[in-house]
C-alpha cells in the first residue's frame, strides 16, 4: 500500500534517496531472451544526467548503472532485473543549514509531516535522482517497444514565454532545451540564462508524441490509457498538469468541432490525441505536461524552521534554471513503461 | 490486469453496461460499523441522474439503488458492500441504425478494435451509466470523510466561453450548470440552450476544492496524491486533462513566484494546490479538469461502417448539451474514494 | 487490502452473505468472444447445491444464476462478467437462538472479534454459500481450459476411515461421496449415514488431478503454481491442509527416492506431483486437501455467549454429515481459476 | 504479473540469482521511525547461512547485508528499505558439467521450459540463496512484531524417521537440527550423517508456533490467514505441503471431536491451530510443513540433456543432507511478513 511500484505486467519498484547508498530499480515481468547491454541503459541515463549545459545544474552525479540480476550472457532471463546506481560519497554537512528548515516549494515539510522523520540530506527520496531507476527501467521497455514499431518522442514545447513554431525532431538533442525548433530554443536559452543569473528559475511545457501504437490499447474503465499516462506523468516531481489532444482548449469547443470524424482513410482529425474511451485509436498519441519552475533558487525566501520559527532561506548551490530538458527522458521512460505494460495486459486478456 | 477496480484499501470494482441487466459496484475494505441508508446513497445518485434540466438529457433512467450485501441492521459489516441499479427494459432496436456504424467521438471504434466484439446497445460499457457504481461507492466514502472533517466540492468553472467571476457555494445546486456564480450560470445556460437548439454540444472546465485534509496524505513516489487524483479523473469518460493549483499557468512563472513560502501562520500562498511532493500540505486541494463537448450530437457527421464504408450519421436522441453538471457528482465521488483510500493507506503505514 | 478478490489476469471478486439479498461474483479479465450459456454455469452450480443425498443437507437453496453484464448475444465481451444468485427470503428468526452464541467450530467468534459486528443470520459471509460465486467464475474458466486441453478432476479419496483402492473416473458422479471407487463409496456412505444418525459429522481427504498442463506454468518466486493452489484451497472454509505429489510422506524419503529422474521419454516418476520449483513439469498435477468434519452438528456442545457466559448449544437443522462431495466442485473451480490466471500471466511475460 | 513480490501493506520484492552480482530485497510499507541496525538483520541471516554443521553444506557464502536506502540515523524512514548481499566471485566453470543437463529434483528443466533461457550457474533464481532477501525483510518484521508481543518459533519436528517427543525451546538453537528435543536431535543427527556419507539426503517436517496474536487477524474470503501462510510456506523451494492444527488427522475425526468448544476461560481445545474461518482465534497458531529431501545428491541418477539425450549425473559438491535446519529461519521470516502485513491491513480496515 506504500506506492513505490508502478505497472502490473511490466512492474517497476524503485528505491533510494539522493544521499543514501544507492538508487535503482527492480523490474518484474521482463520478457525473457531480450538482448540488452549496459550501454543501452546508460545512454538514456546520460540524457538525464546533470551538467549538460549552463541552464542545468553543474553538479556531477555518478550515474553509472550496474546489472545485479536478471541478465545472463547478454540477455534478459525473465527473472527480476535489478539495476543500481551508487551514490557518491555523501557530504551531509553541505545540508546542515537546511536541516532544520523547510525549503519553499520542496517536499521537506510534507515528508516531515507524513513520516514524522526526514532524511534531510539533499531531498532524500523526493530527489530527482530517484528517477534514475525509472529511466533505467524505461530504457529496456523502450528498446522492446521500438522492435514493435512504437516510437516515443518528448520535447520542450514552451518555456520562458516562448512557444515552438516549427517542428524538426532532428534538432531536439542538439540544443540545451531539447526543443524541436532551433530558433525558439536559442531564444529560450538566452532568457533562461538571464533568469538563472537573477538567481531564479522558470517553468515550461513538455509535449510527448507516441507513434506506432495499434488501436485497442488501454483497460477501461479505470486503467484507461490516458488515466495511466496521467498518473505516470503526475508521479514525476515537478509536473502539475497534463492534457491530451486539444486538452484544455476543448472547454471552448463544440462537439461538431471536437469529434474526430472518420473517412475511408481513417480518422480525419486527431483532436482526441489518439485515445478515445481510454483506448488507443491508432492515431498519434499526443499529450502535454506542465512543469513548475525549479523550487531551488538562490533568491532569499521566507520559511519556517521545524519549530515553526520564521526564517529567511537561500537554497544555495547549483540548480537547474529550467528542469524541462532533464524531465524529458523521464517522460519518455514512464510513457514506455505504461505502453509496454498495457501491451502485455492486452495480450493476457486475449488468451 | 483488466482495469475495472480502483483503490487499494478502499477498493471498488464496477460492472455493467447501459443495456445489460444492471450496473453496480462491489466495495471491498469498508470500515465496519458505519451507519448507512439507501437514502444516503440515492441522494448522490439523484444528482447524477438524467432529466434535471433542459440542457441535460431528458432520458429517464431508473437509478434506484439496492444493497445486496455488506449491510446489516443499518450498518456496514466490513464485508463486501454490493450495490446494484437495474437497467430498464433494453430497447436495442433503438440502436439498430448505429449497430454497424462508429459514432464520431464515441468509443465504438476503439472498443471494437480492442475486444473484437461490441455491445452496440447504447454505449455498452463506455456508457456514462457505468459511473453510477462509482457515485454509489463514493457516497459512502464521502460520508465517512465528512465525519473526519473532509469536505469535497466540485462545480462548473467555465463553459460556453463564460468563466465564473464570483464564488458562492450556496448557489451551486440551484442552477442547472452547478456553477457557484448565479449570474454566470444564467449566461452559460442561455448560450448552451441555444447550442442545443443548433443540435450541437459544448465543453467546459470543472473545478474541485477539498478542505480539511491533514498534511501527510499521498504515497510517493508513484501513488502521489496528485498522481492518483489525475488517474481517477482521467478515468472519467469525457475528461481530457487535469491541472493542480496554478496548473498550466506555472509554465510561465518563475520559482520565486510559484514557490509557496511559509510564515509562522503556515503557507503564505497555495500555488501548489495543496499538494507538494505528492503529499498533502494541509492547504485546500484545488484541481481543474477539462470536459470535452458531448460526443452525441444530432448534427450530421462523417463516419464509416464496420466494413470501412463511408457514411453519414446523426446520433439522434436526447443528449446532454453540456455534461459538466452531471460529471460533478462523479468527480466528487472519485475524489472521495482516492482520499479515503489514502487515509487508510497512511494509517496502515504507521502501524 | 480486504481480501475478497483472487487472481490477477483472471480476477474474481465475490460478494454476499447467506441471508443478505444475493451472492455472486464479478470476473475481470475475461477473454472476449467466448461462447457461454447460463446452462454452462448452472451445471457446475448444481453439483454444489444442497439436497443431493441423505448425507448432504436437505436444505433447498435457490441456486439459479443470472448474468448481469459482460455477455452479449451468447458471447463474453471482455468487460466485467457479473453473475448473481438471489437468496431466498431470509428467515432470520430461525437463527434467533444462536444470535448471542458462538457455535463451536464456526467463524462466529472470529468474525465478531475481527469486525466488531456480525451478521448472525446463517453464517453470514462465512457461509459455504459464498462459494457459489467461485463455482460460477470457475465454470467459465474451466470451459476455456477444456478448449486448451486442460482437464481437472477432484474426488473424495478418504472419509470415515475408508480409503479408495481403485480409480474409475466414470463412477465419481454416480455416488453421493463423489469417490472414484464404487465399493469404497458404498462403505463410506453407510458409515457416514450412521454418523449422521448419531447427530455427528466426519472429515475426509479430497484429491485433485490436473492433466494437460504444459511445462512452464507458475510464477517464481512467490506466485509459484503450488503456492497459489495452496492459497486457493486453504481459502475454502473447511480445508485445513494441502500436500502435493508424495506430500507429507516425503518427510521420510531420501533424495534418491524422491527425485523424479528423467529418461528420453520424460519423467520416470512423478513424486513431485507435477510441479518443481513452483513451475509445472508437464506431468499430471496431483494434490490432496484435508477437509475438517462439518462444524454444525446436532449434538450438545459447550460454548459461551457474546457476554462470555457459559452455555450449551445444539446447532439444530439439516447439515452435511460430510462436506467432501460438495467441496469438490469448489476445488475444481478454484483450481480452474488458478490455472487460467497463470496461463494468461505466462502469456503476458512472453510478449 | 510476474511473482516476485509478496504482501500488500508490508510488501517485499526480492531479486537475485545465486551467481549474479547480488541477491536482496526491497521492502515497501515499512513503519517509519523503527530503530534498526545491520546486526538485527545479520543475526537472522547467520542462522540461514551455510557451513553450520556436518549435515549442512560447508560452502561458504558471503552473507553480509548492506542497507542501500530507507534507513537514516539508525531509524527506518518509511521509504523503501533496500537490503543487498553481494555474491562472491562466480565460478561458473564449476557448473560447466551441468550446463547442458537437467538435475533431477531441481528446477533446471522447468525454468528452461518456462523462460526459454536459463542461468545455469548454481540454481540461478531457484537457488536457496534467494531466500536471503526474505530473511532480511522478515528480520525487520519480526522485530516490529516482538514489540507487539507476537513470537514466532519454528523447529524440526521430524526427520530420518525420528519424531520429537519432548519440547524445550531452549535447546532449539543448540543442536544442528534445530529440534526442541535434545535426545531426538542427537539421533536425527546420527542418522542423517550416515545418509550423507551414503551420498544421499533426507526430508523432514518443520513445525511453527506463533503466540501473542490477537483474535481478528486474516482477511476473508481469499486472504484468510491460513491461506496466506500456506502460500508463503509453499513459496519456499523444498516445501511440498502444509497443515494447520490437527491437519490431515482431521480426515478421520468427527465434528464433536474436532470442534473447539468454549468455556468462560476461552477455547477448551485448539484443534483448529489458532485459525477459524480464516481469522485468528487468539489461541496459538500452529502449522507444520513437509520438506522434501534435498535434490542435490552425489549419487548417480538418470537424466537427459537439453537435447533430450539420456545421461547419468552426479550433482557433485557439498550439499545439505537435510535442509530443515536452514529452512527454519525462512519459515519464521515468511510467517513474520504475513503477520505484520495482516496487522497493517486490519488496521486500515478499521479506519
Amino acid at each position: 500500500m506504500a506506492g513505490n511500484s508502478f505497472g502490473q505486467a511490466y512492474k517497476i519498484t524503485t528505491f533510494g534517496e539522493s544521499h543514501g547508498g544507492a538508487v535503482g530499480v527492480i523490474v518484474d515481468g521482463v520478457t525473457p531472451g531480450v538482448e540488452i547491454t549496459l550501454e543501452d541503459i546508460q545512454k538514456e541515463l546520460d540524457r538525464r544526467k546533470t551538467g549538460q549545459s549552463y541552464i542545468t545544474t553543474p553538479r556531477k552525479e555518478p550515474d553509472k548503472v550496474h546489472f545485479m540480476s536478471g541478465v545472463f550472457e547478454g540477455k534478459t532471463t525473465g527473472t527480476p532485473l535489478m539495476m543500481i546506481l551508487y551514490n557518491k560519497d555523501a557530504q551531509p554537512s553541505a545540508y546542515n543549514d537546511i536541516k532544520e528548515l523547510y525549503r519553499p516549494g520542496h517536499a521537506d515539510y510534507t515528508y516531515s509531516r507524513k513520516y514524522g522523520i526526514r532524511d534531510w540530506r539533499g531531498s532524500g527520496r523526493a530527489s530527482g535522482r530517484e528517477t534514475a531507476g525509472r529511466v533505467a527501467a524505461g530504457a529496456l521497455a523502450r528498446k522492446i517497444l521500438r522492435d514493435k514499431g512504437v516510437n516515443i518522442l518528448a520535447y520542450t514545447r514552451r518555456t520562458a514565454g516562448i512557444e515552438i513554431s516549427s517542428f524538426d525532431p532532428e534538432v531536439i538533442e542538439k540544443n540545451p532545451l531539447r526543443a524541436p525548433d532551433m530558433k525558439a530554443a536559442e531564444e529560450m536559452n538566452r532568457i533562461i540564462s538571464k533568469i538563472k543569473d537573477e538567481e531564479d528559475s522558470m517553468g515550461g511545457i513538455v509535449e510527448c508524441r507516441i507513434s506506432g501504437v495499434d488501436p485497442g490499447l488501454g483497460e477501461p474503465v479505470f486503467d484507461k490509457l490516458d488515466a495511466e499516462l496521467a498518473k505516470a506523468m503526475l508521479s514525476i516531481g515537478a509536473v502539475k498538469g497534463i492534457e491530451f489532444g486539444k486538452g484544455f482548449a476543448a472547454a471552448d469547443m463544440r462537439g461538431s468541432e471536437h469529434n474526430d470524424q472518420m473517412s475511408a482513410d481513417g480518422f480525419i482529425t486527431n483532436n482526441a490525441g489518439g485515445i478515445i474511451g481510454g483506448i488507443s485509436t491508432g492515431e498519434e498519441i499526443i499529450f502535454r505536461i506542465v512543469v513548475k519552475p525549479t523550487s531551488s533558487i538562490n533568491k532569499v525566501q521566507r520559511t519556517v524552521s521545524k519549530e515553526g520559527k520564521e526564517q529567511e532561506i537561500r537554497t544555495e548551490g547549483r540548480h537547474d534554471a529550467c528542469i524541462c530538458p532533464r524531465i524529458i527522458p523521464v517522460v519518455e521512460a514512464m510513457a514506455s513503461i505504461v505502453l509496454l505494460d498495457h501491451i502485455k495486459r492486452l495480450g493476457a486478456m486475449h488468451i
